[in-house]
């Protein structure tokens, strides 16, 4: 079957963000197997632009795109939005409805499919916290955007 | 601090529903000494209303929530909807824009706070496909909803 | 002031679905006194068109709108919009996301503003009950929607 | 009937916004028969997070909700936002697409079911005006949330 | 048929803001043969209230609509919105999710139906750049509202 | 500049399906000095789905998108998307709020940029008509979606 996902660059994206520390090693293994690149960051903002810019700031700076090239800002930007949907739940605001967030995020690149011909794709993974702008008083969130690069 | 999240219920969902078989072990270990209650589950399907569906089936089979309670219907049916949204990004539609989704489930039930009064919460976790109706045209998709109950 | 509202209209089509039979007296005297025309009806349904239609057909049978302008049925429509937005809050769904409404509505059409080139005006109000299909598992659920007519 | 809806107070918080000082009387008896708590004002502004802010404060203030509990914010918040979506009917955005309210708000906390495992639920329901931060050019909006607590 | 489009409102607002300098004489010749008002501007900002305030004051300005008269402005407005649902595409947000408008827009009034009973109408044309704030990186956008004044 | 856009290929998927036909071949020519793809269509139906699947279906015949490969249907998957909630304007949704559509659409397949390695990009435009299902209610809409792929 040509078209079908041979490596699942999603859920890699996401147990990234959810391994206890011990669980990492056979993550990243996997992640090197595949020829998957990657990257880990944390972000906390009542601003949702501050969340955008840190994912793509932290892309960027590990080489996961090519700063000049808008057709993989594009990319990243679309998964990004499509991740930020999964945390936001309904409306992709974060101060202007009194909330904050706490992310750890991914991003992992490479090529999921068994047909080379399907290239490289992007996936950004988001875990955290919501809630009230008051230690405490949140709940977990989750998000997941992919798009071809 | 007496709200601080005592074990990570969402977490926890999602990592019943991407790990592989070897890794279950430890999470079921994290569930029962957690006193959470869980089931994992199965759906695809064009319709959305199907993919709710099973979810709150399957809910009430393991007796997560009680059938004829409407509080705990209401708690489950908006964490089913957040996590959708998770999974659609923007429309919580299938058949009418032409994809599909094949998903694995769970639903998680328990005490996810150190401070008691603040209850039971359940969590809802998805991850599958998500695509046109043409077999392995897809890529992944996810979401996590959470719910005080 | 010009544009001051001089009588509420969307709070009397509200009030005239959330009245009490013993009540309506005095909301019918001042919907008569502003010269107001209005209806009211019941609909309930799965089919979200079933209720935009059910509230379209009312209000062409009593000649709140001229059935052949369009003009007078788009002012309608986007008032019918608005206010399902109220009853479904985030997914203009019912069957899609498993839920079903029962509804009563009224429309009514006037002149809210003293400046008598505001012209008329029409609101559409809803109250009923929203939820799972089955009888009792539900809960209220309200909308209103204002246009220039 | 066990579920069936025993007292409306989704009608009951709408009433309390809705009436003119000599309806109140028979709404207040209503609401204080049903064991329900309540409390009213005022908010408006361009900014959304105000206007969920001052109704949070007021339903703290009035000890509808515990301040230091979580599960009660939780349950609040999101009955907030369910009535805000009924009032902005589309996009829970004000300011940023150039528009103001002035509301009134009503949150009712109670057991509205006949069935006493329902337990309790809280509703917020908002009336006011919408439109360009230009006083008189304006016209009424409305919404209700409902949420188990 | 009475009902039937005259003369296109909304393809000439379209055309107006996409026509080269040499295409606009027919075109301005269409406008002014159907008795159109009509003017064109541009607006360039993160702020989506700066797109809507520009809008206005351009339509103002022009006496496409009455600057004190809220049934005009409230045709107007919601004619904009639509049209930047067109540019946005799923968020009506701008500097939010990082992100910043260039756009061209028109404003058209006239009688677009045979049917003389159908009245004015106006719409809102928008054509431009979006996208992150670095000068080239964008890609192009587009809307279109329709409304009865 | 390097990211500069040389050629608007947006702008000539929306003149393509605007354009009466003596205004047509300059735009053929712009769009074959680009060196760009394109095919045009016309579709209307009650169903979305029915929507996505024409222009999908003309794109897949004119050799514009490759058929079995999933990279390039997802690229102009969102791009239809994207032009469709420029159509519907807030609601992705046809017959559940009870309107339908005729639409022209064009999608058009080049590279854009002056810097070569931006690559292809995909631009879908939609213009017709939507109402309520009675023929002559209605008025225009237009939406525009881009990509890369």
């Amino acid at each position: 079957m040509s078209n079908q996902i041979n490596s699942s660059i999603g859920k890699l994206a996401l147990k990234l963000i959810l391994a206890n520390s011990e669980e990492l090693e056979p993550i990243y293994k996997q992640l090197n197997d595949n020829g998957f690149k990657y990257c880990v960051g944390k972000t906390g903002s009542m601003e949702m632009q501050k969340v955008v810019s840190a994912i793509e700031t932290a892309a960027k700076r590990n080489n996961l795109v090519k700063e000049s090239l808008y057709r993989e800002l594009h990319a990243l930007y679309h998964a990004i939005l499509e991740a930020i949907q999964g945390v936001t739940r309904g409306q992709t605001q974060l101060k202007d409805v009194q909330r904050t967030v706490g992310l750890t995020f991914s991003v992992v690149r490479g090529k999921p499919y068994a047909n080379e011909d399907e290239g490289e794709w992007i996936a950004v993974a988001l875990y955290g916290t919501i809630g009230p702008p008051i230690r405490g008083l949140e709940h977990e969130t989750a998000g997941l955007g992919i798009n071809h690069i």
